[in-house]
């Protein structure tokens, strides 16, 4: 967006956290409502304290960069931005801290969305960043050169162990990398996170026999806050692939208490269920990009599952843009691997290799279950495209020597 | 909303917690959407299922309950509400359990708010709730028959001990029941919380040979997840008069591992801050009841801090009458001390407790501390209000025997 008109202003030193809100207001008066901001989130009062007290708060008190007037409506309010700069002393290394610095109370303050968080670089060195990052993932996993593929389970809730495995197995079959957990899965009354993994673990070495590929199983890591650093640790001693987390569900602190810790050598997967609740609104809540993008990446997720631009449910193309080079633009962390999910067919592969280069994963559900081979047949399809797509071979010449790809193109098509 | 036409269904039996969704969409088939939201969010899939498999996940599967269309717009759109119940079986009696299924992948689909959760008792009685509520707070503070009082730190961050201790005594010295951090202090480097528990506890020690009164302090709770807990129960044994803890930006389920820990003998006060970006939007996210009321008592705050109706910063009046009821309405657990906060002043309080009856806290900021004789007098002003409300006393008259409240009432008036 251009802006129609604003402030110049000193810009904000380095020691600063900036924050961007848009936000819909009918008080012109954009640099007054961004310093009673920058004041009252941070040391409370300045022009009525003394000047020995304003000498010593100085350091701390927050300070107020650009604003600009984004449109005009015509019922008299303005779509603008402001930039407020929180001094990083103030702050803790930690999401809470800054969540309820550059969001809480004015989460609650009327037509205003938080959308652009600048940190200092020192400021994000303390945090973990993801422990292993889209190279150490792809070397748990031995794939280099290409895309991941990976299943979701269609049904986990229900279902009796033995069922769960033959549904693992199915999906093993088909050649794919990894194999995650339904997000919904909490129940353990069939089937303790820690008896799947056991379980799969022992079906994987079996498929591992036909295909000549251990898949990996991404667990969903359920259970009390005061648990999970414990399930986490015995979980990955068991052989999980990779900890499915409902990242918006738990929180982000945990998040990156599990990857700032030494003895979780697994890599972690963050699910967005419940995130939605926090971006989607267009004058409320925390940009995509924030949200899904940056703060996953700060906390350490290795792996982001999001809307994909393809499905039903998406992500407007420039935020869908804004989380990807969140996760993966530069930065003092390691890259996180994203996962662009929904609407995700064999015949789409090359578009997401267009769209998303190698480093990514082809997370796929409905087009693997609903293969009209079945699910083993849905894997090897997704595998036989990315086979090919990398080679650059076109995807209905590459479905002449491969049936599953065949009857997926039947069934979806390619698309362009 | 009265709903202009929908469907009248099976009533959901009891063992069964149902969602209402308000969402916005130009496909009229509620049922369609209903049905398909409760088998996506529990079995996965349901038409395309052997016979002997449905037998078997039944148990498991959502269903659907009413369905209605609130408003029809000149776009073709419609407004609605669906109903789904997803069986209790599929949960843990957690948080994150619960808003993963009910509003998980939903969260991400368009516009959709999550407006309603009706709970089976028993799933309810499995959350701790308050460990303390409103009589447990109350004993604790002595305090009967009348609203609490309580201040709100105007400066926290940048002040060195000795100043913080200068500004808690002259607020403690103005006679309220409870001093709270600002909730934006994360920082330690000039004052641990253990230190400022400390130091004020040895303040208001002296201060009560002057009040009778020992004011209790809320203090910031923060830290690393994983080291809430033994802070918790440190803080408790230091002396602090209740935990302010930032609920949502941390996670509600931290909330309930700390009241559900019978070593923290404190009350729990939970901050709304970030909760904004969760339940402001009007057709994302989720209810203020919800969000505020339901949740914070399931997992258990003893003192909820919420906007006032009176602030410039206010919820609909409705939203806030709904989170009152879920926060001290029929419940198996004890009702939570509601603090509505911002815009409160001495001359609110008659208001005030015709608006919350006696059970609640007076929360202030601004009238504490921007009372023309400074802060205690802001203190003095508000503890005569409260104790000529009480005894059905008019303000202004009582103004005649209380200078500080005289003060404010001139300076802020008296509300009708």
């Amino acid at each position: 967006m251009t802006h129609l008109s604003g402030t110049n202003s000193p810009s904000i030193g380095p020691d600063y956290i900036v924050a961007t809100y848009r936000l819909v207001t009918r008080d012109k008066d954009l640099r007054k409502r961004a310093e009673s901001i920058a004041v009252g989130l941070t040391v409370g009062s300045w022009t009525d304290l003394p000047a020995a007290r304003q000498a010593q708060l100085k350091p701390y008190c927050g300070t107020v960069g650009e604003t600009r007037i984004l449109a005009e409506h015509q019922d008299g309010s303005i779509l603008a931005e402001i930039e407020v700069g929180y001094p990083v002393r103030n702050l803790t290394p930690r999401i809470p801290a800054l969540l309820t610095t550059v969001f809480g109370k004015l989460s609650m303050d009327g037509d205003i969305k938080l959308v652009g968080l600048r940190l200092p670089e020192a400021f994000v060195r303390q945090f973990p960043g993801p422990k292993f990052g889209v190279a150490g993932v792809r070397q748990r996993l031995g794939v280099e050169g290409r895309p991941l593929i990976m299943s979701i389970f269609k049904s986990c809730i229900g279902m009796p162990l033995d069922a769960l495995v033959e549904h693992f197995t199915e999906q093993a079959l088909g050649g794919v990398d990894l194999i995650k957990d339904d997000e919904i899965f909490f129940s353990e009354q069939l089937a303790t996170p820690e008896a799947r993994v056991a379980a799969y673990v022992r079906a994987a070495e079996r498929v591992a026999g036909t295909t000549g590929r251990k898949v990996a199983y991404a667990v969903n890591l359920t259970g009390p806050t005061y648990e999970l650093r414990d399930r986490a640790r015995r979980l990955a001693d068991l052989g999980a692939g990779a900890l499915l987390f409902n990242v918006f569900a738990y929180g982000l602190d945990i998040l990156q208490e599990l990857a700032a810790d030494p003895a979780i050598q697994v890599p972690i997967m963050a699910h967005p269920a419940v995130a939605g609740a926090l971006y989607a609104a267009p004058r409320h809540g925390i940009a995509a990009s924030i949200v899904l993008g940056q703060l996953l990446r700060l906390a350490g997720a290795d792996i982001v599952i999001y809307p994909s631009p393809y499905g039903s449910v998406t992500l407007a193309k420039e935020e869908g843009a804004a989380v990807l080079g969140a996760l993966r633009g530069p930065s003092p962390h390691k890259p996180c691997l994203p996962a662009p999910s929904a609407g995700i067919h064999p015949g789409m592969v090359p578009v997401l290799l267009r769209d998303f280069g190698t480093d990514f994963i082809v997370n796929a559900g409905g087009a693997i279950h609903g293969h009209p081979g079945g699910a083993t047949a849905g894997g090897q399809a997704f595998v036989a495209a990315v086979q090919a797509a990398i080679s650059g071979r076109p995807l209905r010449e590459a479905a002449q020597a491969s049936e599953p790809l065949a009857q997926a193109i039947a069934r979806w098509g390619v698309a362009e």
